[in-house]
């Protein structure tokens, strides 16, 4: 994983953790950096670590983060030769991501054609479905009238999931266990999204009752070449942000787990995929696994698998852009299990007092430090911790103990939640007793 | 490595980073922790992590961690079960075990037994030689006259190092080549240590010329059962004291290091050892190896080995004295190389400004925190920044990122030094261009 070119400057188009731990890697390969901020993150830890720093805009993410001419200016200004996306922001924007190349610049990430195609769910599931990958089979067409959707239902097979076009948050979305409780859900649902929403189209999909959130990490070299990386678990969700990530999961059993490694690989291999990328499946028991969608970037739960998976994920990234084969990639399966904690600010403020964990088998990624004001601009997250150890037991109590021994005084946070989950026995079971809808029963329970 | 007595009270009989440190491997093992501190450190890290804190006396190392009464009353005020001394201070003062353990308290260490037979150079040298372990040949008495120590220095072979018994810093001290300067440099020698000591004995040891200084780390049950854990590489010191350490050593040939485990397993044994413990030799090629020391105690060092063994050191000390057998620690070799850094405070004063470094492959081991007064009483090392990745180069490129990333203000640190130390040429290559004295040259050079 050298990098050759040692000239080789990238722009960073992103803040806070990823953008630190970006700059981190690049650091270690010898690029130089770039960073980008908007008006509220002049004095942001991204901004302190790179070799240079532009300001592209005021708080506003439209004018800054997003400002996709203002960044290509920075980058231009700068002389640099590639562009970094890290997660969200205009990580998975196929139009950036071709602007970037017709500039000049290598995008560190996939090809615009390929984030065009797996950004729309339904033409990907397709993409899948053709190489042979399990997806949610549901409705080819949206029906406004019951007979034709008790149709659809019966070849689907029970149960299934009624959804509205035009619902959202839950509305209008029902859950039919049989036949003949079709047509009298049907008219409540439909009833329900037109107290909304002006549409009374519906569609069908297979229900898939409290699954797990498996994924599964590849590298692609753009070229039929892929590496599968192992599987993570971020079935602890609140209100589908995941919370708790673990590499590997404990709960998928392992033919099923090679089965998904071998379906990522031919799909990262037959899409051309290029670069970092996630395949998304809800996750029920042995051999039932359906596809929902591919992340074409880095996420934010990646260090779990670097630990496990023995690499460091951001400097394969750089490494695959700057033209390193993917089997050059140094990668060295460990026999531990990690656990990512991501700790949210509840409020924006000045942090006045901050402590982080330390010691053997624990890693911080972060922004903040003391005297650092969180904006209310931007991303709740402001720090992941992350425990590694050689058994998930081990790994769970080393995780409570780092996130009994955080301080951070000024905003509030979500530390005493976390520590809550990491104590649960539902948590610390490993017989799955949670879903992705776990969390947030249990908070609902408590209100 | 479960403690089943889930009620056992542990006293930290230290401060600063080892006390932070067993803090956090007493809790995740389910242990209560009680700090003992001094006045200058009543906002300690560690006083404010443990579960109780224990003030022993005021800024004088003698009459607060030193003071063996005092402390003894904390364990038993607050119900201790066992001790902990950490390193330095107490944990070499074999008189203190005993009190220790005849006041009822476990103590987690050797027993004074053992700490007294290998506290003493002489009889420790002695003992390692009876089971076969080489060990630095010198004077078996003393001598005040030329011809007696001619006649010596004859049957230790040339080149010897003559050394004065009431010398120290160096006094005294002299390297002999052959028996035709024998005579001339004794005189010398003599006259030198006599303008500052009355004291006309010498002695002689065999030279070892620009040796390493590689040391084992090792683990026993006190009933004949040993564990090695590996070797780490020392070699970069200022003045006799360590800076920069390894672990595994790359300068050390294979077939020598399995001959040094061995030994070192065979010494656990013979000796009964108990906990943990280091063997340190001087090494000079394969197969020239000398003992120097056993270390009847933790290691600021040790957690270079915990990367690189797959172990939890500190959590293994605990463990064993609680009762766990030797068989059942859990440890896990890696495929790695981890470097520590020393970063010490040239200064006392109030850290005004701290970023430590973070993210993959780097771990810190510290008691500082922003606003914290580092006093002018104690030990200088206020941080260990431990860097591991799967080869020695990207080790060290990770451990420069982390070094330069580092921020301190209010106090001088050595970081500089550091950064210096990890970029130069001798220091990088592979081929032992380095020795213990190394690094006092370069400094010397500059001046």
């Amino acid at each position: 994983m050298e990098i050759k070119k040692r000239k080789n400057k990238i722009l960073i188009a992103n803040r806070g953790e990823i953008a630190v731990r970006i700059i981190r890697a690049a650091q270690l390969l010898g690029l130089q950096t770039v960073a980008v901020y908007a008006e509220p993150d002049q004095n942001a830890l991204h901004v302190a670590m790179a070799d240079e720093a532009v300001k592209v805009g005021p708080a506003s993410l439209a004018e800054s983060y997003l400002n996709q001419d203002a960044i290509l200016a920075a980058a231009e200004i700068t002389g640099c030769t590639a562009i970094h996306p890290g997660y969200g922001l205009l990580s998975e924007n196929a139009d950036f991501a071709q602007l970037v190349e017709e500039k000049g610049f290598i995008f560190i990430g996939p090809t615009a054609k390929t984030i065009r195609i797996m950004g729309n769910k339904s033409a990907a599931r397709q993409e899948m479905a053709k190489i042979g990958v399990p997806i949610v089979t549901g409705s080819h067409q949206s029906f406004t009238e019951a007979p034709r959707g008790l149709k659809q239902a019966e070849e689907i097979g029970y149960p299934v999931m009624l959804k509205a076009v035009g619902g959202g948050g839950g509305k209008g979305m029902r859950v039919v266990e049989r036949s003949e409780s079709f047509t009298g859900e049907f008219q409540l649902a439909q009833q329900e999204v037109m107290a909304v929403a002006n549409d009374k189209r519906m569609y069908l999909e297979k229900f898939v009752d409290r699954p797990r959130h498996i994924e599964i990490q590849v590298l692609g070299d753009g070229n039929g070449h892929g590496l599968v990386l192992g599987d993570r678990d971020c079935t602890i969700q609140h209100r589908h942000q995941k919370m708790i990530e673990e590499a590997p999961s404990v709960y998928l059993d392992e033919s099923t787990r090679q089965e998904m490694f071998s379906l990522a690989l031919k799909a990262t291999e037959s899409l051309n995929y290029r670069g970092a990328g996630t395949f998304e499946f809800l996750y029920q028991g042995p051999g039932r696994y359906y596809f929902m969608e591919m992340n074409t970037r880095i996420q934010v739960e990646h260090a779990v698998t670097e630990e496990r998976a023995g690499i460091d994920l951001i400097g394969a990234q750089l490494a695959l852009a700057f033209g390193t084969s993917i089997q050059a990639l140094a990668h060295h399966e460990q026999p531990v299990v990690a656990i990512e904690a991501r700790v949210l600010a509840k409020s924006a403020g000045k942090i006045t007092g901050l402590h982080l964990p330390a010691g053997l088998g624990i890693r911080n990624e972060t922004a903040i430090y003391q005297g650092y004001r969180v904006p209310s601009n931007y991303d709740a997250m402001i720090l992941k911790i992350i425990a590694t150890d050689f058994s998930r037991e081990n790994a769970l109590k080393r995780l409570r103990v780092a996130i009994d021994e955080t301080v951070i005084l000024g905003v509030e946070t979500n530390l005493d939640l976390l520590s809550k989950i990491l104590y649960h026995p539902d948590f610390i079971a490993e017989d799955s007793r949670t879903d992705i809808n776990w969390l947030d029963r249990q908070l609902e329970g408590e209100n």
